[in-house]
């Protein structure tokens, strides 16, 4: 692996480690972040790692004004022999450049990126949680700076990465979860961000989501955004259904995410040799599937919670029910499957898991 | 007026101010700037004139995430009798709240706001510039601020007012823009974003605005998301045409912004007795209306450059020219009218006009 430089600045204070057995997502954050800039002209420049700090940016910073942002979600994972693992890193690293070009951002060295979040890991690799279920969560981000109100991309840019030791994503553990139909609001449309991991498809998410909660759903199934009737996405997660021994997802058609965790199911289940395709779905044939008694599974796939099982849908004022309520056979066995490669505790054929080397924290000054 | 309890706190040293007939758009702020916070429980709270000074946020903050933003633009103007003008400043705050609703942010009390715009601006009196074309624009926005990494509306956010002395939005003045017709990218669709003023609508129209740079076009005319037929809003502005003596403009149909220089056009233009339709309108239709020679002007209309005539449109491998590239007779009329009621050269039958109190600048401690 190639080596850069990076600069270190070390903590002078670390700070009190949350209780691993009680940890919510999100909430608790390592004690240092890797930080490099981009000044048009000069590229990215002056990558380190520093004490985990505010930022302090200018109220004009066009973060603030226009959204021009993008950014990654992945983990690290303990094994029980202390080795530390990550899951397809590289996938995220050029996923996140495919964001960038979307949201004109300019490119990020992927190796650097890689190599940068490997030195930042191994320093505060005391914060990875051994407790089952728990991870250290990485959240790769790159923001705009420049303070200019002008509609135009930003000539300066942060790339950032926060580290956050996290619990199961879902309290409940893996439980099926119920999920509203989204026929008013609309996530994304083929020609606007969705492809991309940029903060302005979340944002447009927390209506429905918010409107769902109220009626007692704990997401939002997405349908497209031209004719209201095909399956996007469910919540922040791609979606996958069982019907009549197939398994489909939709296709990647311009306006959905191309989930790593989608990839790696696609991936296992042909290895498994279960019929898989990736096509249009409307919600009508997922209705019509679960009335011929042929609609066995569903579950979201995402980094976050990996799978999460669907236990019911509404839609059109029609509630059903998916695999009794509980969690189906196969959504568990890919849920084993994965989490086990991530975790080291189940054979890895496809050479998903990324060792984070001892040598390299070691070669930290 | 209701008076408000606003803290002040003056800055020790007053910044160099730029040359006034040098301005360029958004890049020179005032010395003070207006903050408020919000906390789920306590509501808004600390509402504060402080000097203009970098944000310091946690890197988790949710505005560098999920992109949970709104913002608002408006301008100040002097007079030539030294009175300090606003423009409907009312309407902006109603509408910051609209895209407040749509982005899950909480409500702010709009006569707060505009008092708070106003003691602000009295405070910072000395930056309106004075020059011909120039102006002091006015940047209301809220970001999300809690440190938390879940998909979920923020618990705490900032409410910012900052001050921007401004030169015209076109360096070249009015004259009229070549427009790039986009049927690849696509600003917003129904049940998204488009109606509401956030970041991510904008974050998503800098691809399409940099393909139309690069091949010579100022602007992009965007297309309706759902049949890429139906005329948008060209670049951050809404778009007008005068087709055989009528002025029409794209309705709100769920997905344009509701512009509140489009509004002013609109009641300007039936103060005048020129009939006027909102309705749907598509390229074909106006490239048809060229072809008939009834396309007689093409303007947008914003707050940044009021009115901004269109000399051109490409779609499709055609190019039509409009008013023979010049600036049509009635985008001009308009152009001078608004901005005449706006600078208080001309009449003001409408009581768009807001004056700024100097006895609100002296209240000031």
């Amino acid at each position: 692996m190639t080596e850069f430089k990076i600069e270190i600045n070390r903590t002078p204070e670390k700070k009190q480690k949350p209780a691993f057995d009680n940890l919510e997502f999100g909430k608790n954050f390592t004690d240092h972040m890797f930080e490099m800039d981009y000044t048009a002209g000069r590229g990215w420049h002056d990558p380190r790692i520093v004490p985990y700090q505010p930022l302090s940016l200018d109220p004009a910073a066009m973060i603030f004004h226009y959204g021009q942002s993008v950014f990654e979600g992945l983990k690290a994972y303990l094994t029980i022999d202390k080795e530390v693992l990550l899951f397809r890193p590289e996938k995220n690293m050029e996923r996140l450049n495919k964001s960038n070009s979307r949201l004109c951002i300019p490119e990020i060295d992927e190796e650097l990126a890689l190599y940068a979040l490997k030195e930042l890991i191994s320093l505060d690799r005391d914060w990875i949680p051994n407790v089952e279920g728990t991870s250290l969560y990485i959240r790769p981000f790159v923001i705009s700076t420049e303070p200019y109100l002008g509609v135009a991309p930003s000539k300066r840019y942060k790339f950032i990465i926060i580290l956050s030791p996290v619990g199961a994503y879902y309290k409940e553990g893996i439980n099926p979860v119920k999920i509203a139909v989204q026929n008013e609001y609309v996530r994304a449309v083929k020609g606007g961000t969705g492809t991309a991991k940029t903060g302005g498809n979340y944002a447009a998410s927390l209506k429905a989501q918010e409107l769902a909660s109220l009626t007692g759903y704990s997401q939002v199934l997405w349908l497209d955004g031209k004719e209201n009737k095909y399956i996007e996405e469910v919540g922040s997660m791609n979606i996958f259904f069982k019907i009549n021994g197939e398994v489909v997802t939709p296709e990647l058609n311009g306006s959905i995410l191309e989930g790593i965790t989608r990839n790696s199911v696609l991936e296992l289940l042909k290895y498994w040799d279960i019929p898989v395709a990736e096509r249009r779905i409307s919600i009508e044939e997922i209705y019509q599937a679960h009335a011929d008694g042929q609609l066995e599974e569903a579950f979201g796939t995402g980094t976050a919670a990996v799978i999460s099982p669907i236990g019911e849908f509404f839609w059109d004022n029609k509630k059903i029910e998916i695999s009794g309520g509980i969690t189906g056979e196969l959504s568990k066995k890919i849920y084993d499957t994965l989490t086990g490669i991530q975790k080291g505790t189940a054979p890895d054929p496809f050479g998903w898991s990324v060792k984070v080397e001892k040598k390299e924290a070691a070669g930290i000054k």
